[in-house]
Parts: structure tokens; C-alpha cells; sequence
């Protein structure tokens, strides 16, 4: 499990500091047969601020994830990331600025990423990945079946309900002998088009760097994103985050954060940044137990 | 904790394959006096397809469940198993077919039982199991207390309301020489009248058999439940259910599955079958944790 | 975790006896900095009955409570008690009769005391208490934010905001050379004004006993609790609570209890007693695990 708390600012609220404050444990059961495959499941448990108003709630356990692991093929059932979350090829969200990671090089992109939580899905989703050397290959897809109209929860009018829709996503990625690592995704949406973003990232010594290009069918201009970590000590790093384009008149995005290693697991960060014209900071403590 | 993930068919849906998911964990705690008296207490968190239509969702902690024993006597307090449900004398469900269980020899049956799961009760359940030799008895009662109207869940019109209701079962075990075990279970509810249901089962060699009829106010015709499994190697069987009986006309449930253990705990498993006319099927692995 | 069941009556229901239920699941991280801060989070799983009609359900996890702690200060952030309800310097609640403590010296008590639990926080608490030698100090701040209006639950009528709302508290307590603890509690809340509680607690020989005073702007007149704690042997102790004051004509509460280990974490409890004019009894068990 994982938790955090600390103070999150927003300059779009009225009350423009909150206490930020998040636990979450996953339940992961394991299982190994005797020709060495392995299955896992998990659900999460989560409590977390509901709102910029400090009303604090907890949720889950979340529908479950699932996996099949065998050599250098692996599959993900059910709640679990598509390609583009997955992080499998392409590093869609590079080194986050703050203890909560308010900020990441994908802020200005609009890309088809859903991954695993807390709550409950409308879809499944099905990965498979498959590494051999220094290549990696994954495909996923995720269909969403039509459900009727369900009123929507108290204090929201009307009703809601679920379209069909199908999503299909393949990654393609290569580590290059230095260490760089580079990858490509692509994703055809039913519901909202084609979408893709390649991606870039390694290390230089104390220097991370991570960038990614993309563009789709839902977004008006191409988005650009980078981020970079520098180690000034073995417990400090400094982090750097900028995303530019996507939507028509897109304010640059662009952050600047911290961290330090306080040991035990837990980590002291903080920083400040600008996301669409809008400026946010956060300082706090976050830990792993 | 248990998970379990494959297909599964449905002739009666317009998709008629779902992915079948789902993962359980049951919390327990464990206490026992100077004097040996065990006290136990546990509820269930569990993620489960919600419907067909590949919506999945978690839920739970559950109403909780305890249990005291000593000796041969065991008493059940809460959300647990009444006695039809609990298998104290009566094997209600015999070999299931399928990783999922679709189909078991109870399918035309209409019986009273109550289990624990991971939802909430509308009424609390007390059993008591005593064992003495080869003979066992039991005895449990679930009282449902009236409640007012309350509005239904978004998205179902009206009110509902809760009816008070008791019910009173016995169940009488016998263990003969051979292992064969010969059993009956009487109900009396207030709502629905009585029931009864009368069960043989045991092994005989490699094959293990259970056969139960029963019959109630609340079905038109009495019904037949049967159910074998073969053992046909270390690692493999094969199950054979047959059901009939119960609703005036009903048709005739049938199917037949395999499973073969992987070892660590996971089985593959499936089956095809009829249940009410309407053809089922499914194939996945289970496994524990 | 923790649970306990058993009976209880409450002579103000129509059904007056009641199968009493609970299990409690508290889940808590903990990481250490190497400077030796120790941080803490929690949230808690809970079954419970719902009401006397015997429904029960589960809850959780709930809103998370988070702790860093150095030496003589801690300091609680979240779903924590306030300063009240900490029993950081006045012990509010002392000892209470039954196993389910339906009655405790603070019952003609109107204070403000807020503490975890498994549901949502419309608030957030932060609390800090210092030890130093025999001296101990705590404040506590505990904001809520304004909510708009948000329809209610199925089956209530109308609308519910969250009003913003500010309290402070302030506690001292110094323990004297005979280990006796004085203390004493001020509270301040926008809405409902000023509380203040004084209390005295301490051991002599094989009686422990715990007394308070307070009053408040939300109360006709200022309240006494008293209540002991007699060890007949080292397993069975009887308890004896008195509580009056408060409301205007308010009645005098008081009931007499005990408790008896059994070994392995389990005590059989029960007590008899009336509070407000209404006879309330229980007898269960309970055990920790």
C-alpha cells in the first residue's frame, strides 16, 4: 500500500488550499502452476479527498485485474491499462512535478489512457505483451457493451446509460544499447478515432529524460511533452515538466518540483507549476508500506 | 482468497460470450478461549461481472459472519449459511459443471437456501451443528424483521419495504460404514411454506456420486438432482449433472465438464450444459491464494 | 480487527431484543524516516447491524486517518479525532457499561466529539498533541468546508448542503506523583459555541475510577459523569456509571456491568442499565484478533 498527504494549491478555487491526503492498498492474490505460470488478481482499496472541499471518503475494493505471466508473454484481464497506460512502449506520463504528481509531460495531450483503480468499469479490457530481447510488442483491446439508461445517483437529473463502443490499441518498443528506450502507440477508438504518440525516454548519468510527440483525431493540434529528473544527491532530485499544443489555443503547461528521500519509503516533494493557464503547487509527505 | 477468470456462453443474451471475472477474499478473525472454545468472525470483499455485458464492479466488506464452536458443536451467528445452504447433512449442490459452476444438480430445485456472500441482510441467521459419531444434526432460524418503505435504488421506480418473516430448518445426518453419507433437511418458512430435500452421497473408488430429491409448497412438481464426478487421473475428472423436476413443464437440465489441477492451487476448468432449455458453457482457470 | 455479538435490549423498540453484531477491520501503513519520524495511515472495514431490526451491512473502507509522530509530538491529519475525543488529556468516555458500552459517563453529555471511523468526512481534522514530562497539550482544528446541495439517499425527502463551519480545541492534562490525571478541555465551534469539560481520573488498588464535569452554549445545564471500575479477580472486573445533568429535566442515566476475560483476547461482558428514562441492557462477547 501507499499514502500521502500534505497541502495541494489551486488557483481555480475559491478556497485555494486543501489538504491533500490519499491511501490506497492493493490485494493481490498469487498463484504459480507447476509448469511456472503465473496468475494474479488484484482489487484496490482507496480513501481520498472527494473534493477541493476537504469532504474525505473512502472506496473499493474496485472491480479486479487479472494476469497471466509466462516467459516473456504476459495478459491482463478485465480492469487493468490498455497499451497506452500501461507504459509497456511509450512513457505516457514521464516524471510527475509534485507529491501528487499534479503535473506530468502528458497535461496538454488528450490520448485514450485508462488503467486500473478503485472503482468499477463499463468495460473489460484484455493485454497481452510479449518481450524478446530488446524488443517489446503489446496489443489490447477493450470493449464496452451497450447497457439501458440508469437514473443518474441523487442530486444528478436524468439518466445515464452505456454505448457500445471498442477500442484497440498495439505498442511497439525498442531498447537501443545505451539504454534509450524508444516506442511507438496506436490507437483506433470507435467512439473517437484514431490516436497516436511515440515516445522517448533513458538516462545520462544523474539526468532522466523522457519526451513524447502525439496527435489524433479528437485534438486540433499535435501535442508535445518532456520531462526530465536530475539527481543532485543520492536523496535529491529535481524535476522539470513541460507540455505544449493539443487543444486549438492550448496554453503551454510547465512545472518544476523536488524530491527527497527521507528513508524508510518515504519521500518528502513539493512543487509548482502552470497547467492551461492555471497555477497549481503542492508540498507534502508520501510513503509505501 | 479465490479468483477465477475465462468465457462464458449464454444462448439467452444477445452477446452470448462474456469474460467471466472475478475475485474474492474473505477477511477472518480468530480467537479462542483458555478453556478451547473457537470464535471466529469474517466478512467478504469480492469484484464480479456486474451482467453480461462485461460491466464489472467490486463490493463489499459484507454483513459479517461468526461462528463459536467446541467440541462437536458449532453455532453460526449473522450473515451465514441456514442449514440447506450450509451442507451440514444435505450436499444441495453436488459436482458443479464448469470453472463458474453454472450448472449444478440443484438447478431444478426451488429450496429455501441462504448463504453468506458479500453483500448485505435483510435478516440474521442462527445455526447450531452438533456432531456426535457417525450422526449429526442441525438446527437454524432466520428472522426477518418488518421494515418501512424505502425508495429504490436510482434508475428502479417505487418503494420497497420489508416484510417480516421467519424460518425454521432441521437437517438429520448419517455416515454409514462404507462413507456413505444419507441425510434430510426439513424448512418451514412463513412466506413460502415447507420444503424438504433428502441427499445421498459418497465415493466409490474413482468415482464420486451425490443424489438428492425434494420437493415444496412453493413448486408444482417434486425434483431430482444427481451429479458424478470421475476421477480420471491424479489431476483430471470429469463431471456429469442431471435436474429435473420442480416447475410444472420444466425441462430437463444436463451438462457435462472436466477439470484439470495445474498444481499451485489452479485448476482449468469447463463445461457445457442445458439448464431450463437455454444451452450454457464455459472454460477458465480458477485459483486460490 | 475486532468483533463481538450477542443480545441486546433496548426497552424503547417495539421488538426489544436484538442480536448485536460487529466486526471491525483496521488497515494501517506504517513507514519510519531514518531520523526516526514515524509516519502512520488507516482506514477501517466494518459490518455492523443497521438498525434494531436486525438488517446488517457492511461499510468501508472509510475516509483515511494519517499520523506523524517524533518523539513527545504527534500530529493526526484527516478522518482523526479531535481533541475531545482523543482522550488525550480527558477521559470522556470512561468506563462503560456492557459489551457494546451503550452506556458511558458522558451519556447527559453534550459535547463536541468527533473521531474515525469507517464512513466519509464532510471535514477534515488536524490534530497536535505534546508530551512533555507529566504535561501533555493538544489543539485541534477541524474545518468544513461549504457543499452545495446534494438530493439525499432514496427514500429521503429534499436536499442536504454542507455548511462551512470552523472548531477549535484546546486541551491540558498533567498527571500527579500518585498517578492520578487532571485535565481539562475547551472547545470553540462556529455553530454551536463554546464547550468546555474537566476530568479527573486515576487507580487505587484494584478500583479504577474516571469523573467529569462540563457545560456548554448547547446545553440547559452543566453535566457530572462518574464511573468505576472494580477488579474482583484478575479476570472479572464489575463496573458501575452515573451520569446526570445536561437537557433541562433531563433524567439521571446509570448502569452497573462486568466483564470477564476468558483467555486468547475474548470477554464475556454484559450490563444492565437506563439512560434518559430508557432501560437498556446487553450480554455478548467479544474478541480481538
Amino acid at each position: 500500500g501507499s499514502a500521502r498527504f500534505g497541502l495541494a494549491y489551486d488557483e481555480s478555487q475559491t478556497e485555494e488550499t486543501r489538504i491533500e491526503q490519499r491511501m490506497r492498498v492493493n490485494i493481490t492474490g498469487i498463484a504459480e502452476t507447476d509448469a511456472g505460470v503465473k496468475l494474479e488478481a488484484r482489487f484496490r482499496l482507496e480513501a481520498n479527498e472527494d473534493s477541493h472541499a476537504n469532504d474525505i471518503s473512502g472506496r473499493g475494493p474496485g472491480a479486479a485485474g487479472f494476469a497471466v505471466s509466462y516467459g516473456g508473454l504476459r495478459v491482463d484481464v478485465g480492469n487493468v491499462s490498455n497499451v497506452l497506460d500501461s507504459g509497456d512502449q511509450v512513457d505516457y506520463y514521464g516524471y510527475g512535478v509534485g507529491f501528487t504528481s499534479f503535473l506530468e509531460h502528458n497535461a496538454n495531450f488528450n490520448g485514450p489512457a485508462t488503467g486500473f483503480g478503485a472503482g468499477s468499469q463499463d468495460a473489460t479490457t484484455i493485454k497481452a505483451r510479449y518481450n524478446v530481447g530488446d524488443f517489446s510488442a503489446s496489443l489490447s483491446y477493450k470493449e464496452t457493451r451497450a447497457q439501458a439508461a440508469v437514473a443518474n445517483a441523487p442530486g444528478v437529473l436524468g439518466s445515464t446509460a452505456v454505448a457500445a463502443d471498442e477500442e484497440w490499441q498495439l505498442g511497439l518498443g525498442y531498447t537501443l544499447a545505451n539504454g534509450m528506450a524508444i516506442g511507438a502507440v496506436y490507437s483506433d477508438t470507435d467512439s473517437s478515432g484514431d490516436y497516436w504518440v511515440i515516445g522517448l525516454n533513458g538516462t545520462a548519468g544523474a539526468v532522466g529524460y523522457s519526451v513524447i510527440v502525439g496527435d489524433g483525431d479528437n485534438q486540433a493540434d499535435a501535442s508535445f511533452g518532456a520531462s526530465i529528473n536530475y539527481e543532485v544527491s543520492s536523496a535529491t532530485s529535481i524535476r522539470a515538466v513541460v507540455s505544449d499544443g493539443g487543444a486549438a489555443n492550448a496554453d503551454t503547461s510547465y512545472g518544476l518540483g523536488f524530491r527527497h528521500g527521507l528513508g524508510g519509503g518515504v519521500t518528502l516533494a513539493g512543487g509548482v507549476g502552470s497547467k492551461n493557464d492555471n497555477t497549481l503547487a503542492d508540498l507534502g509527505v508520501s510513503f509505501s508500506f
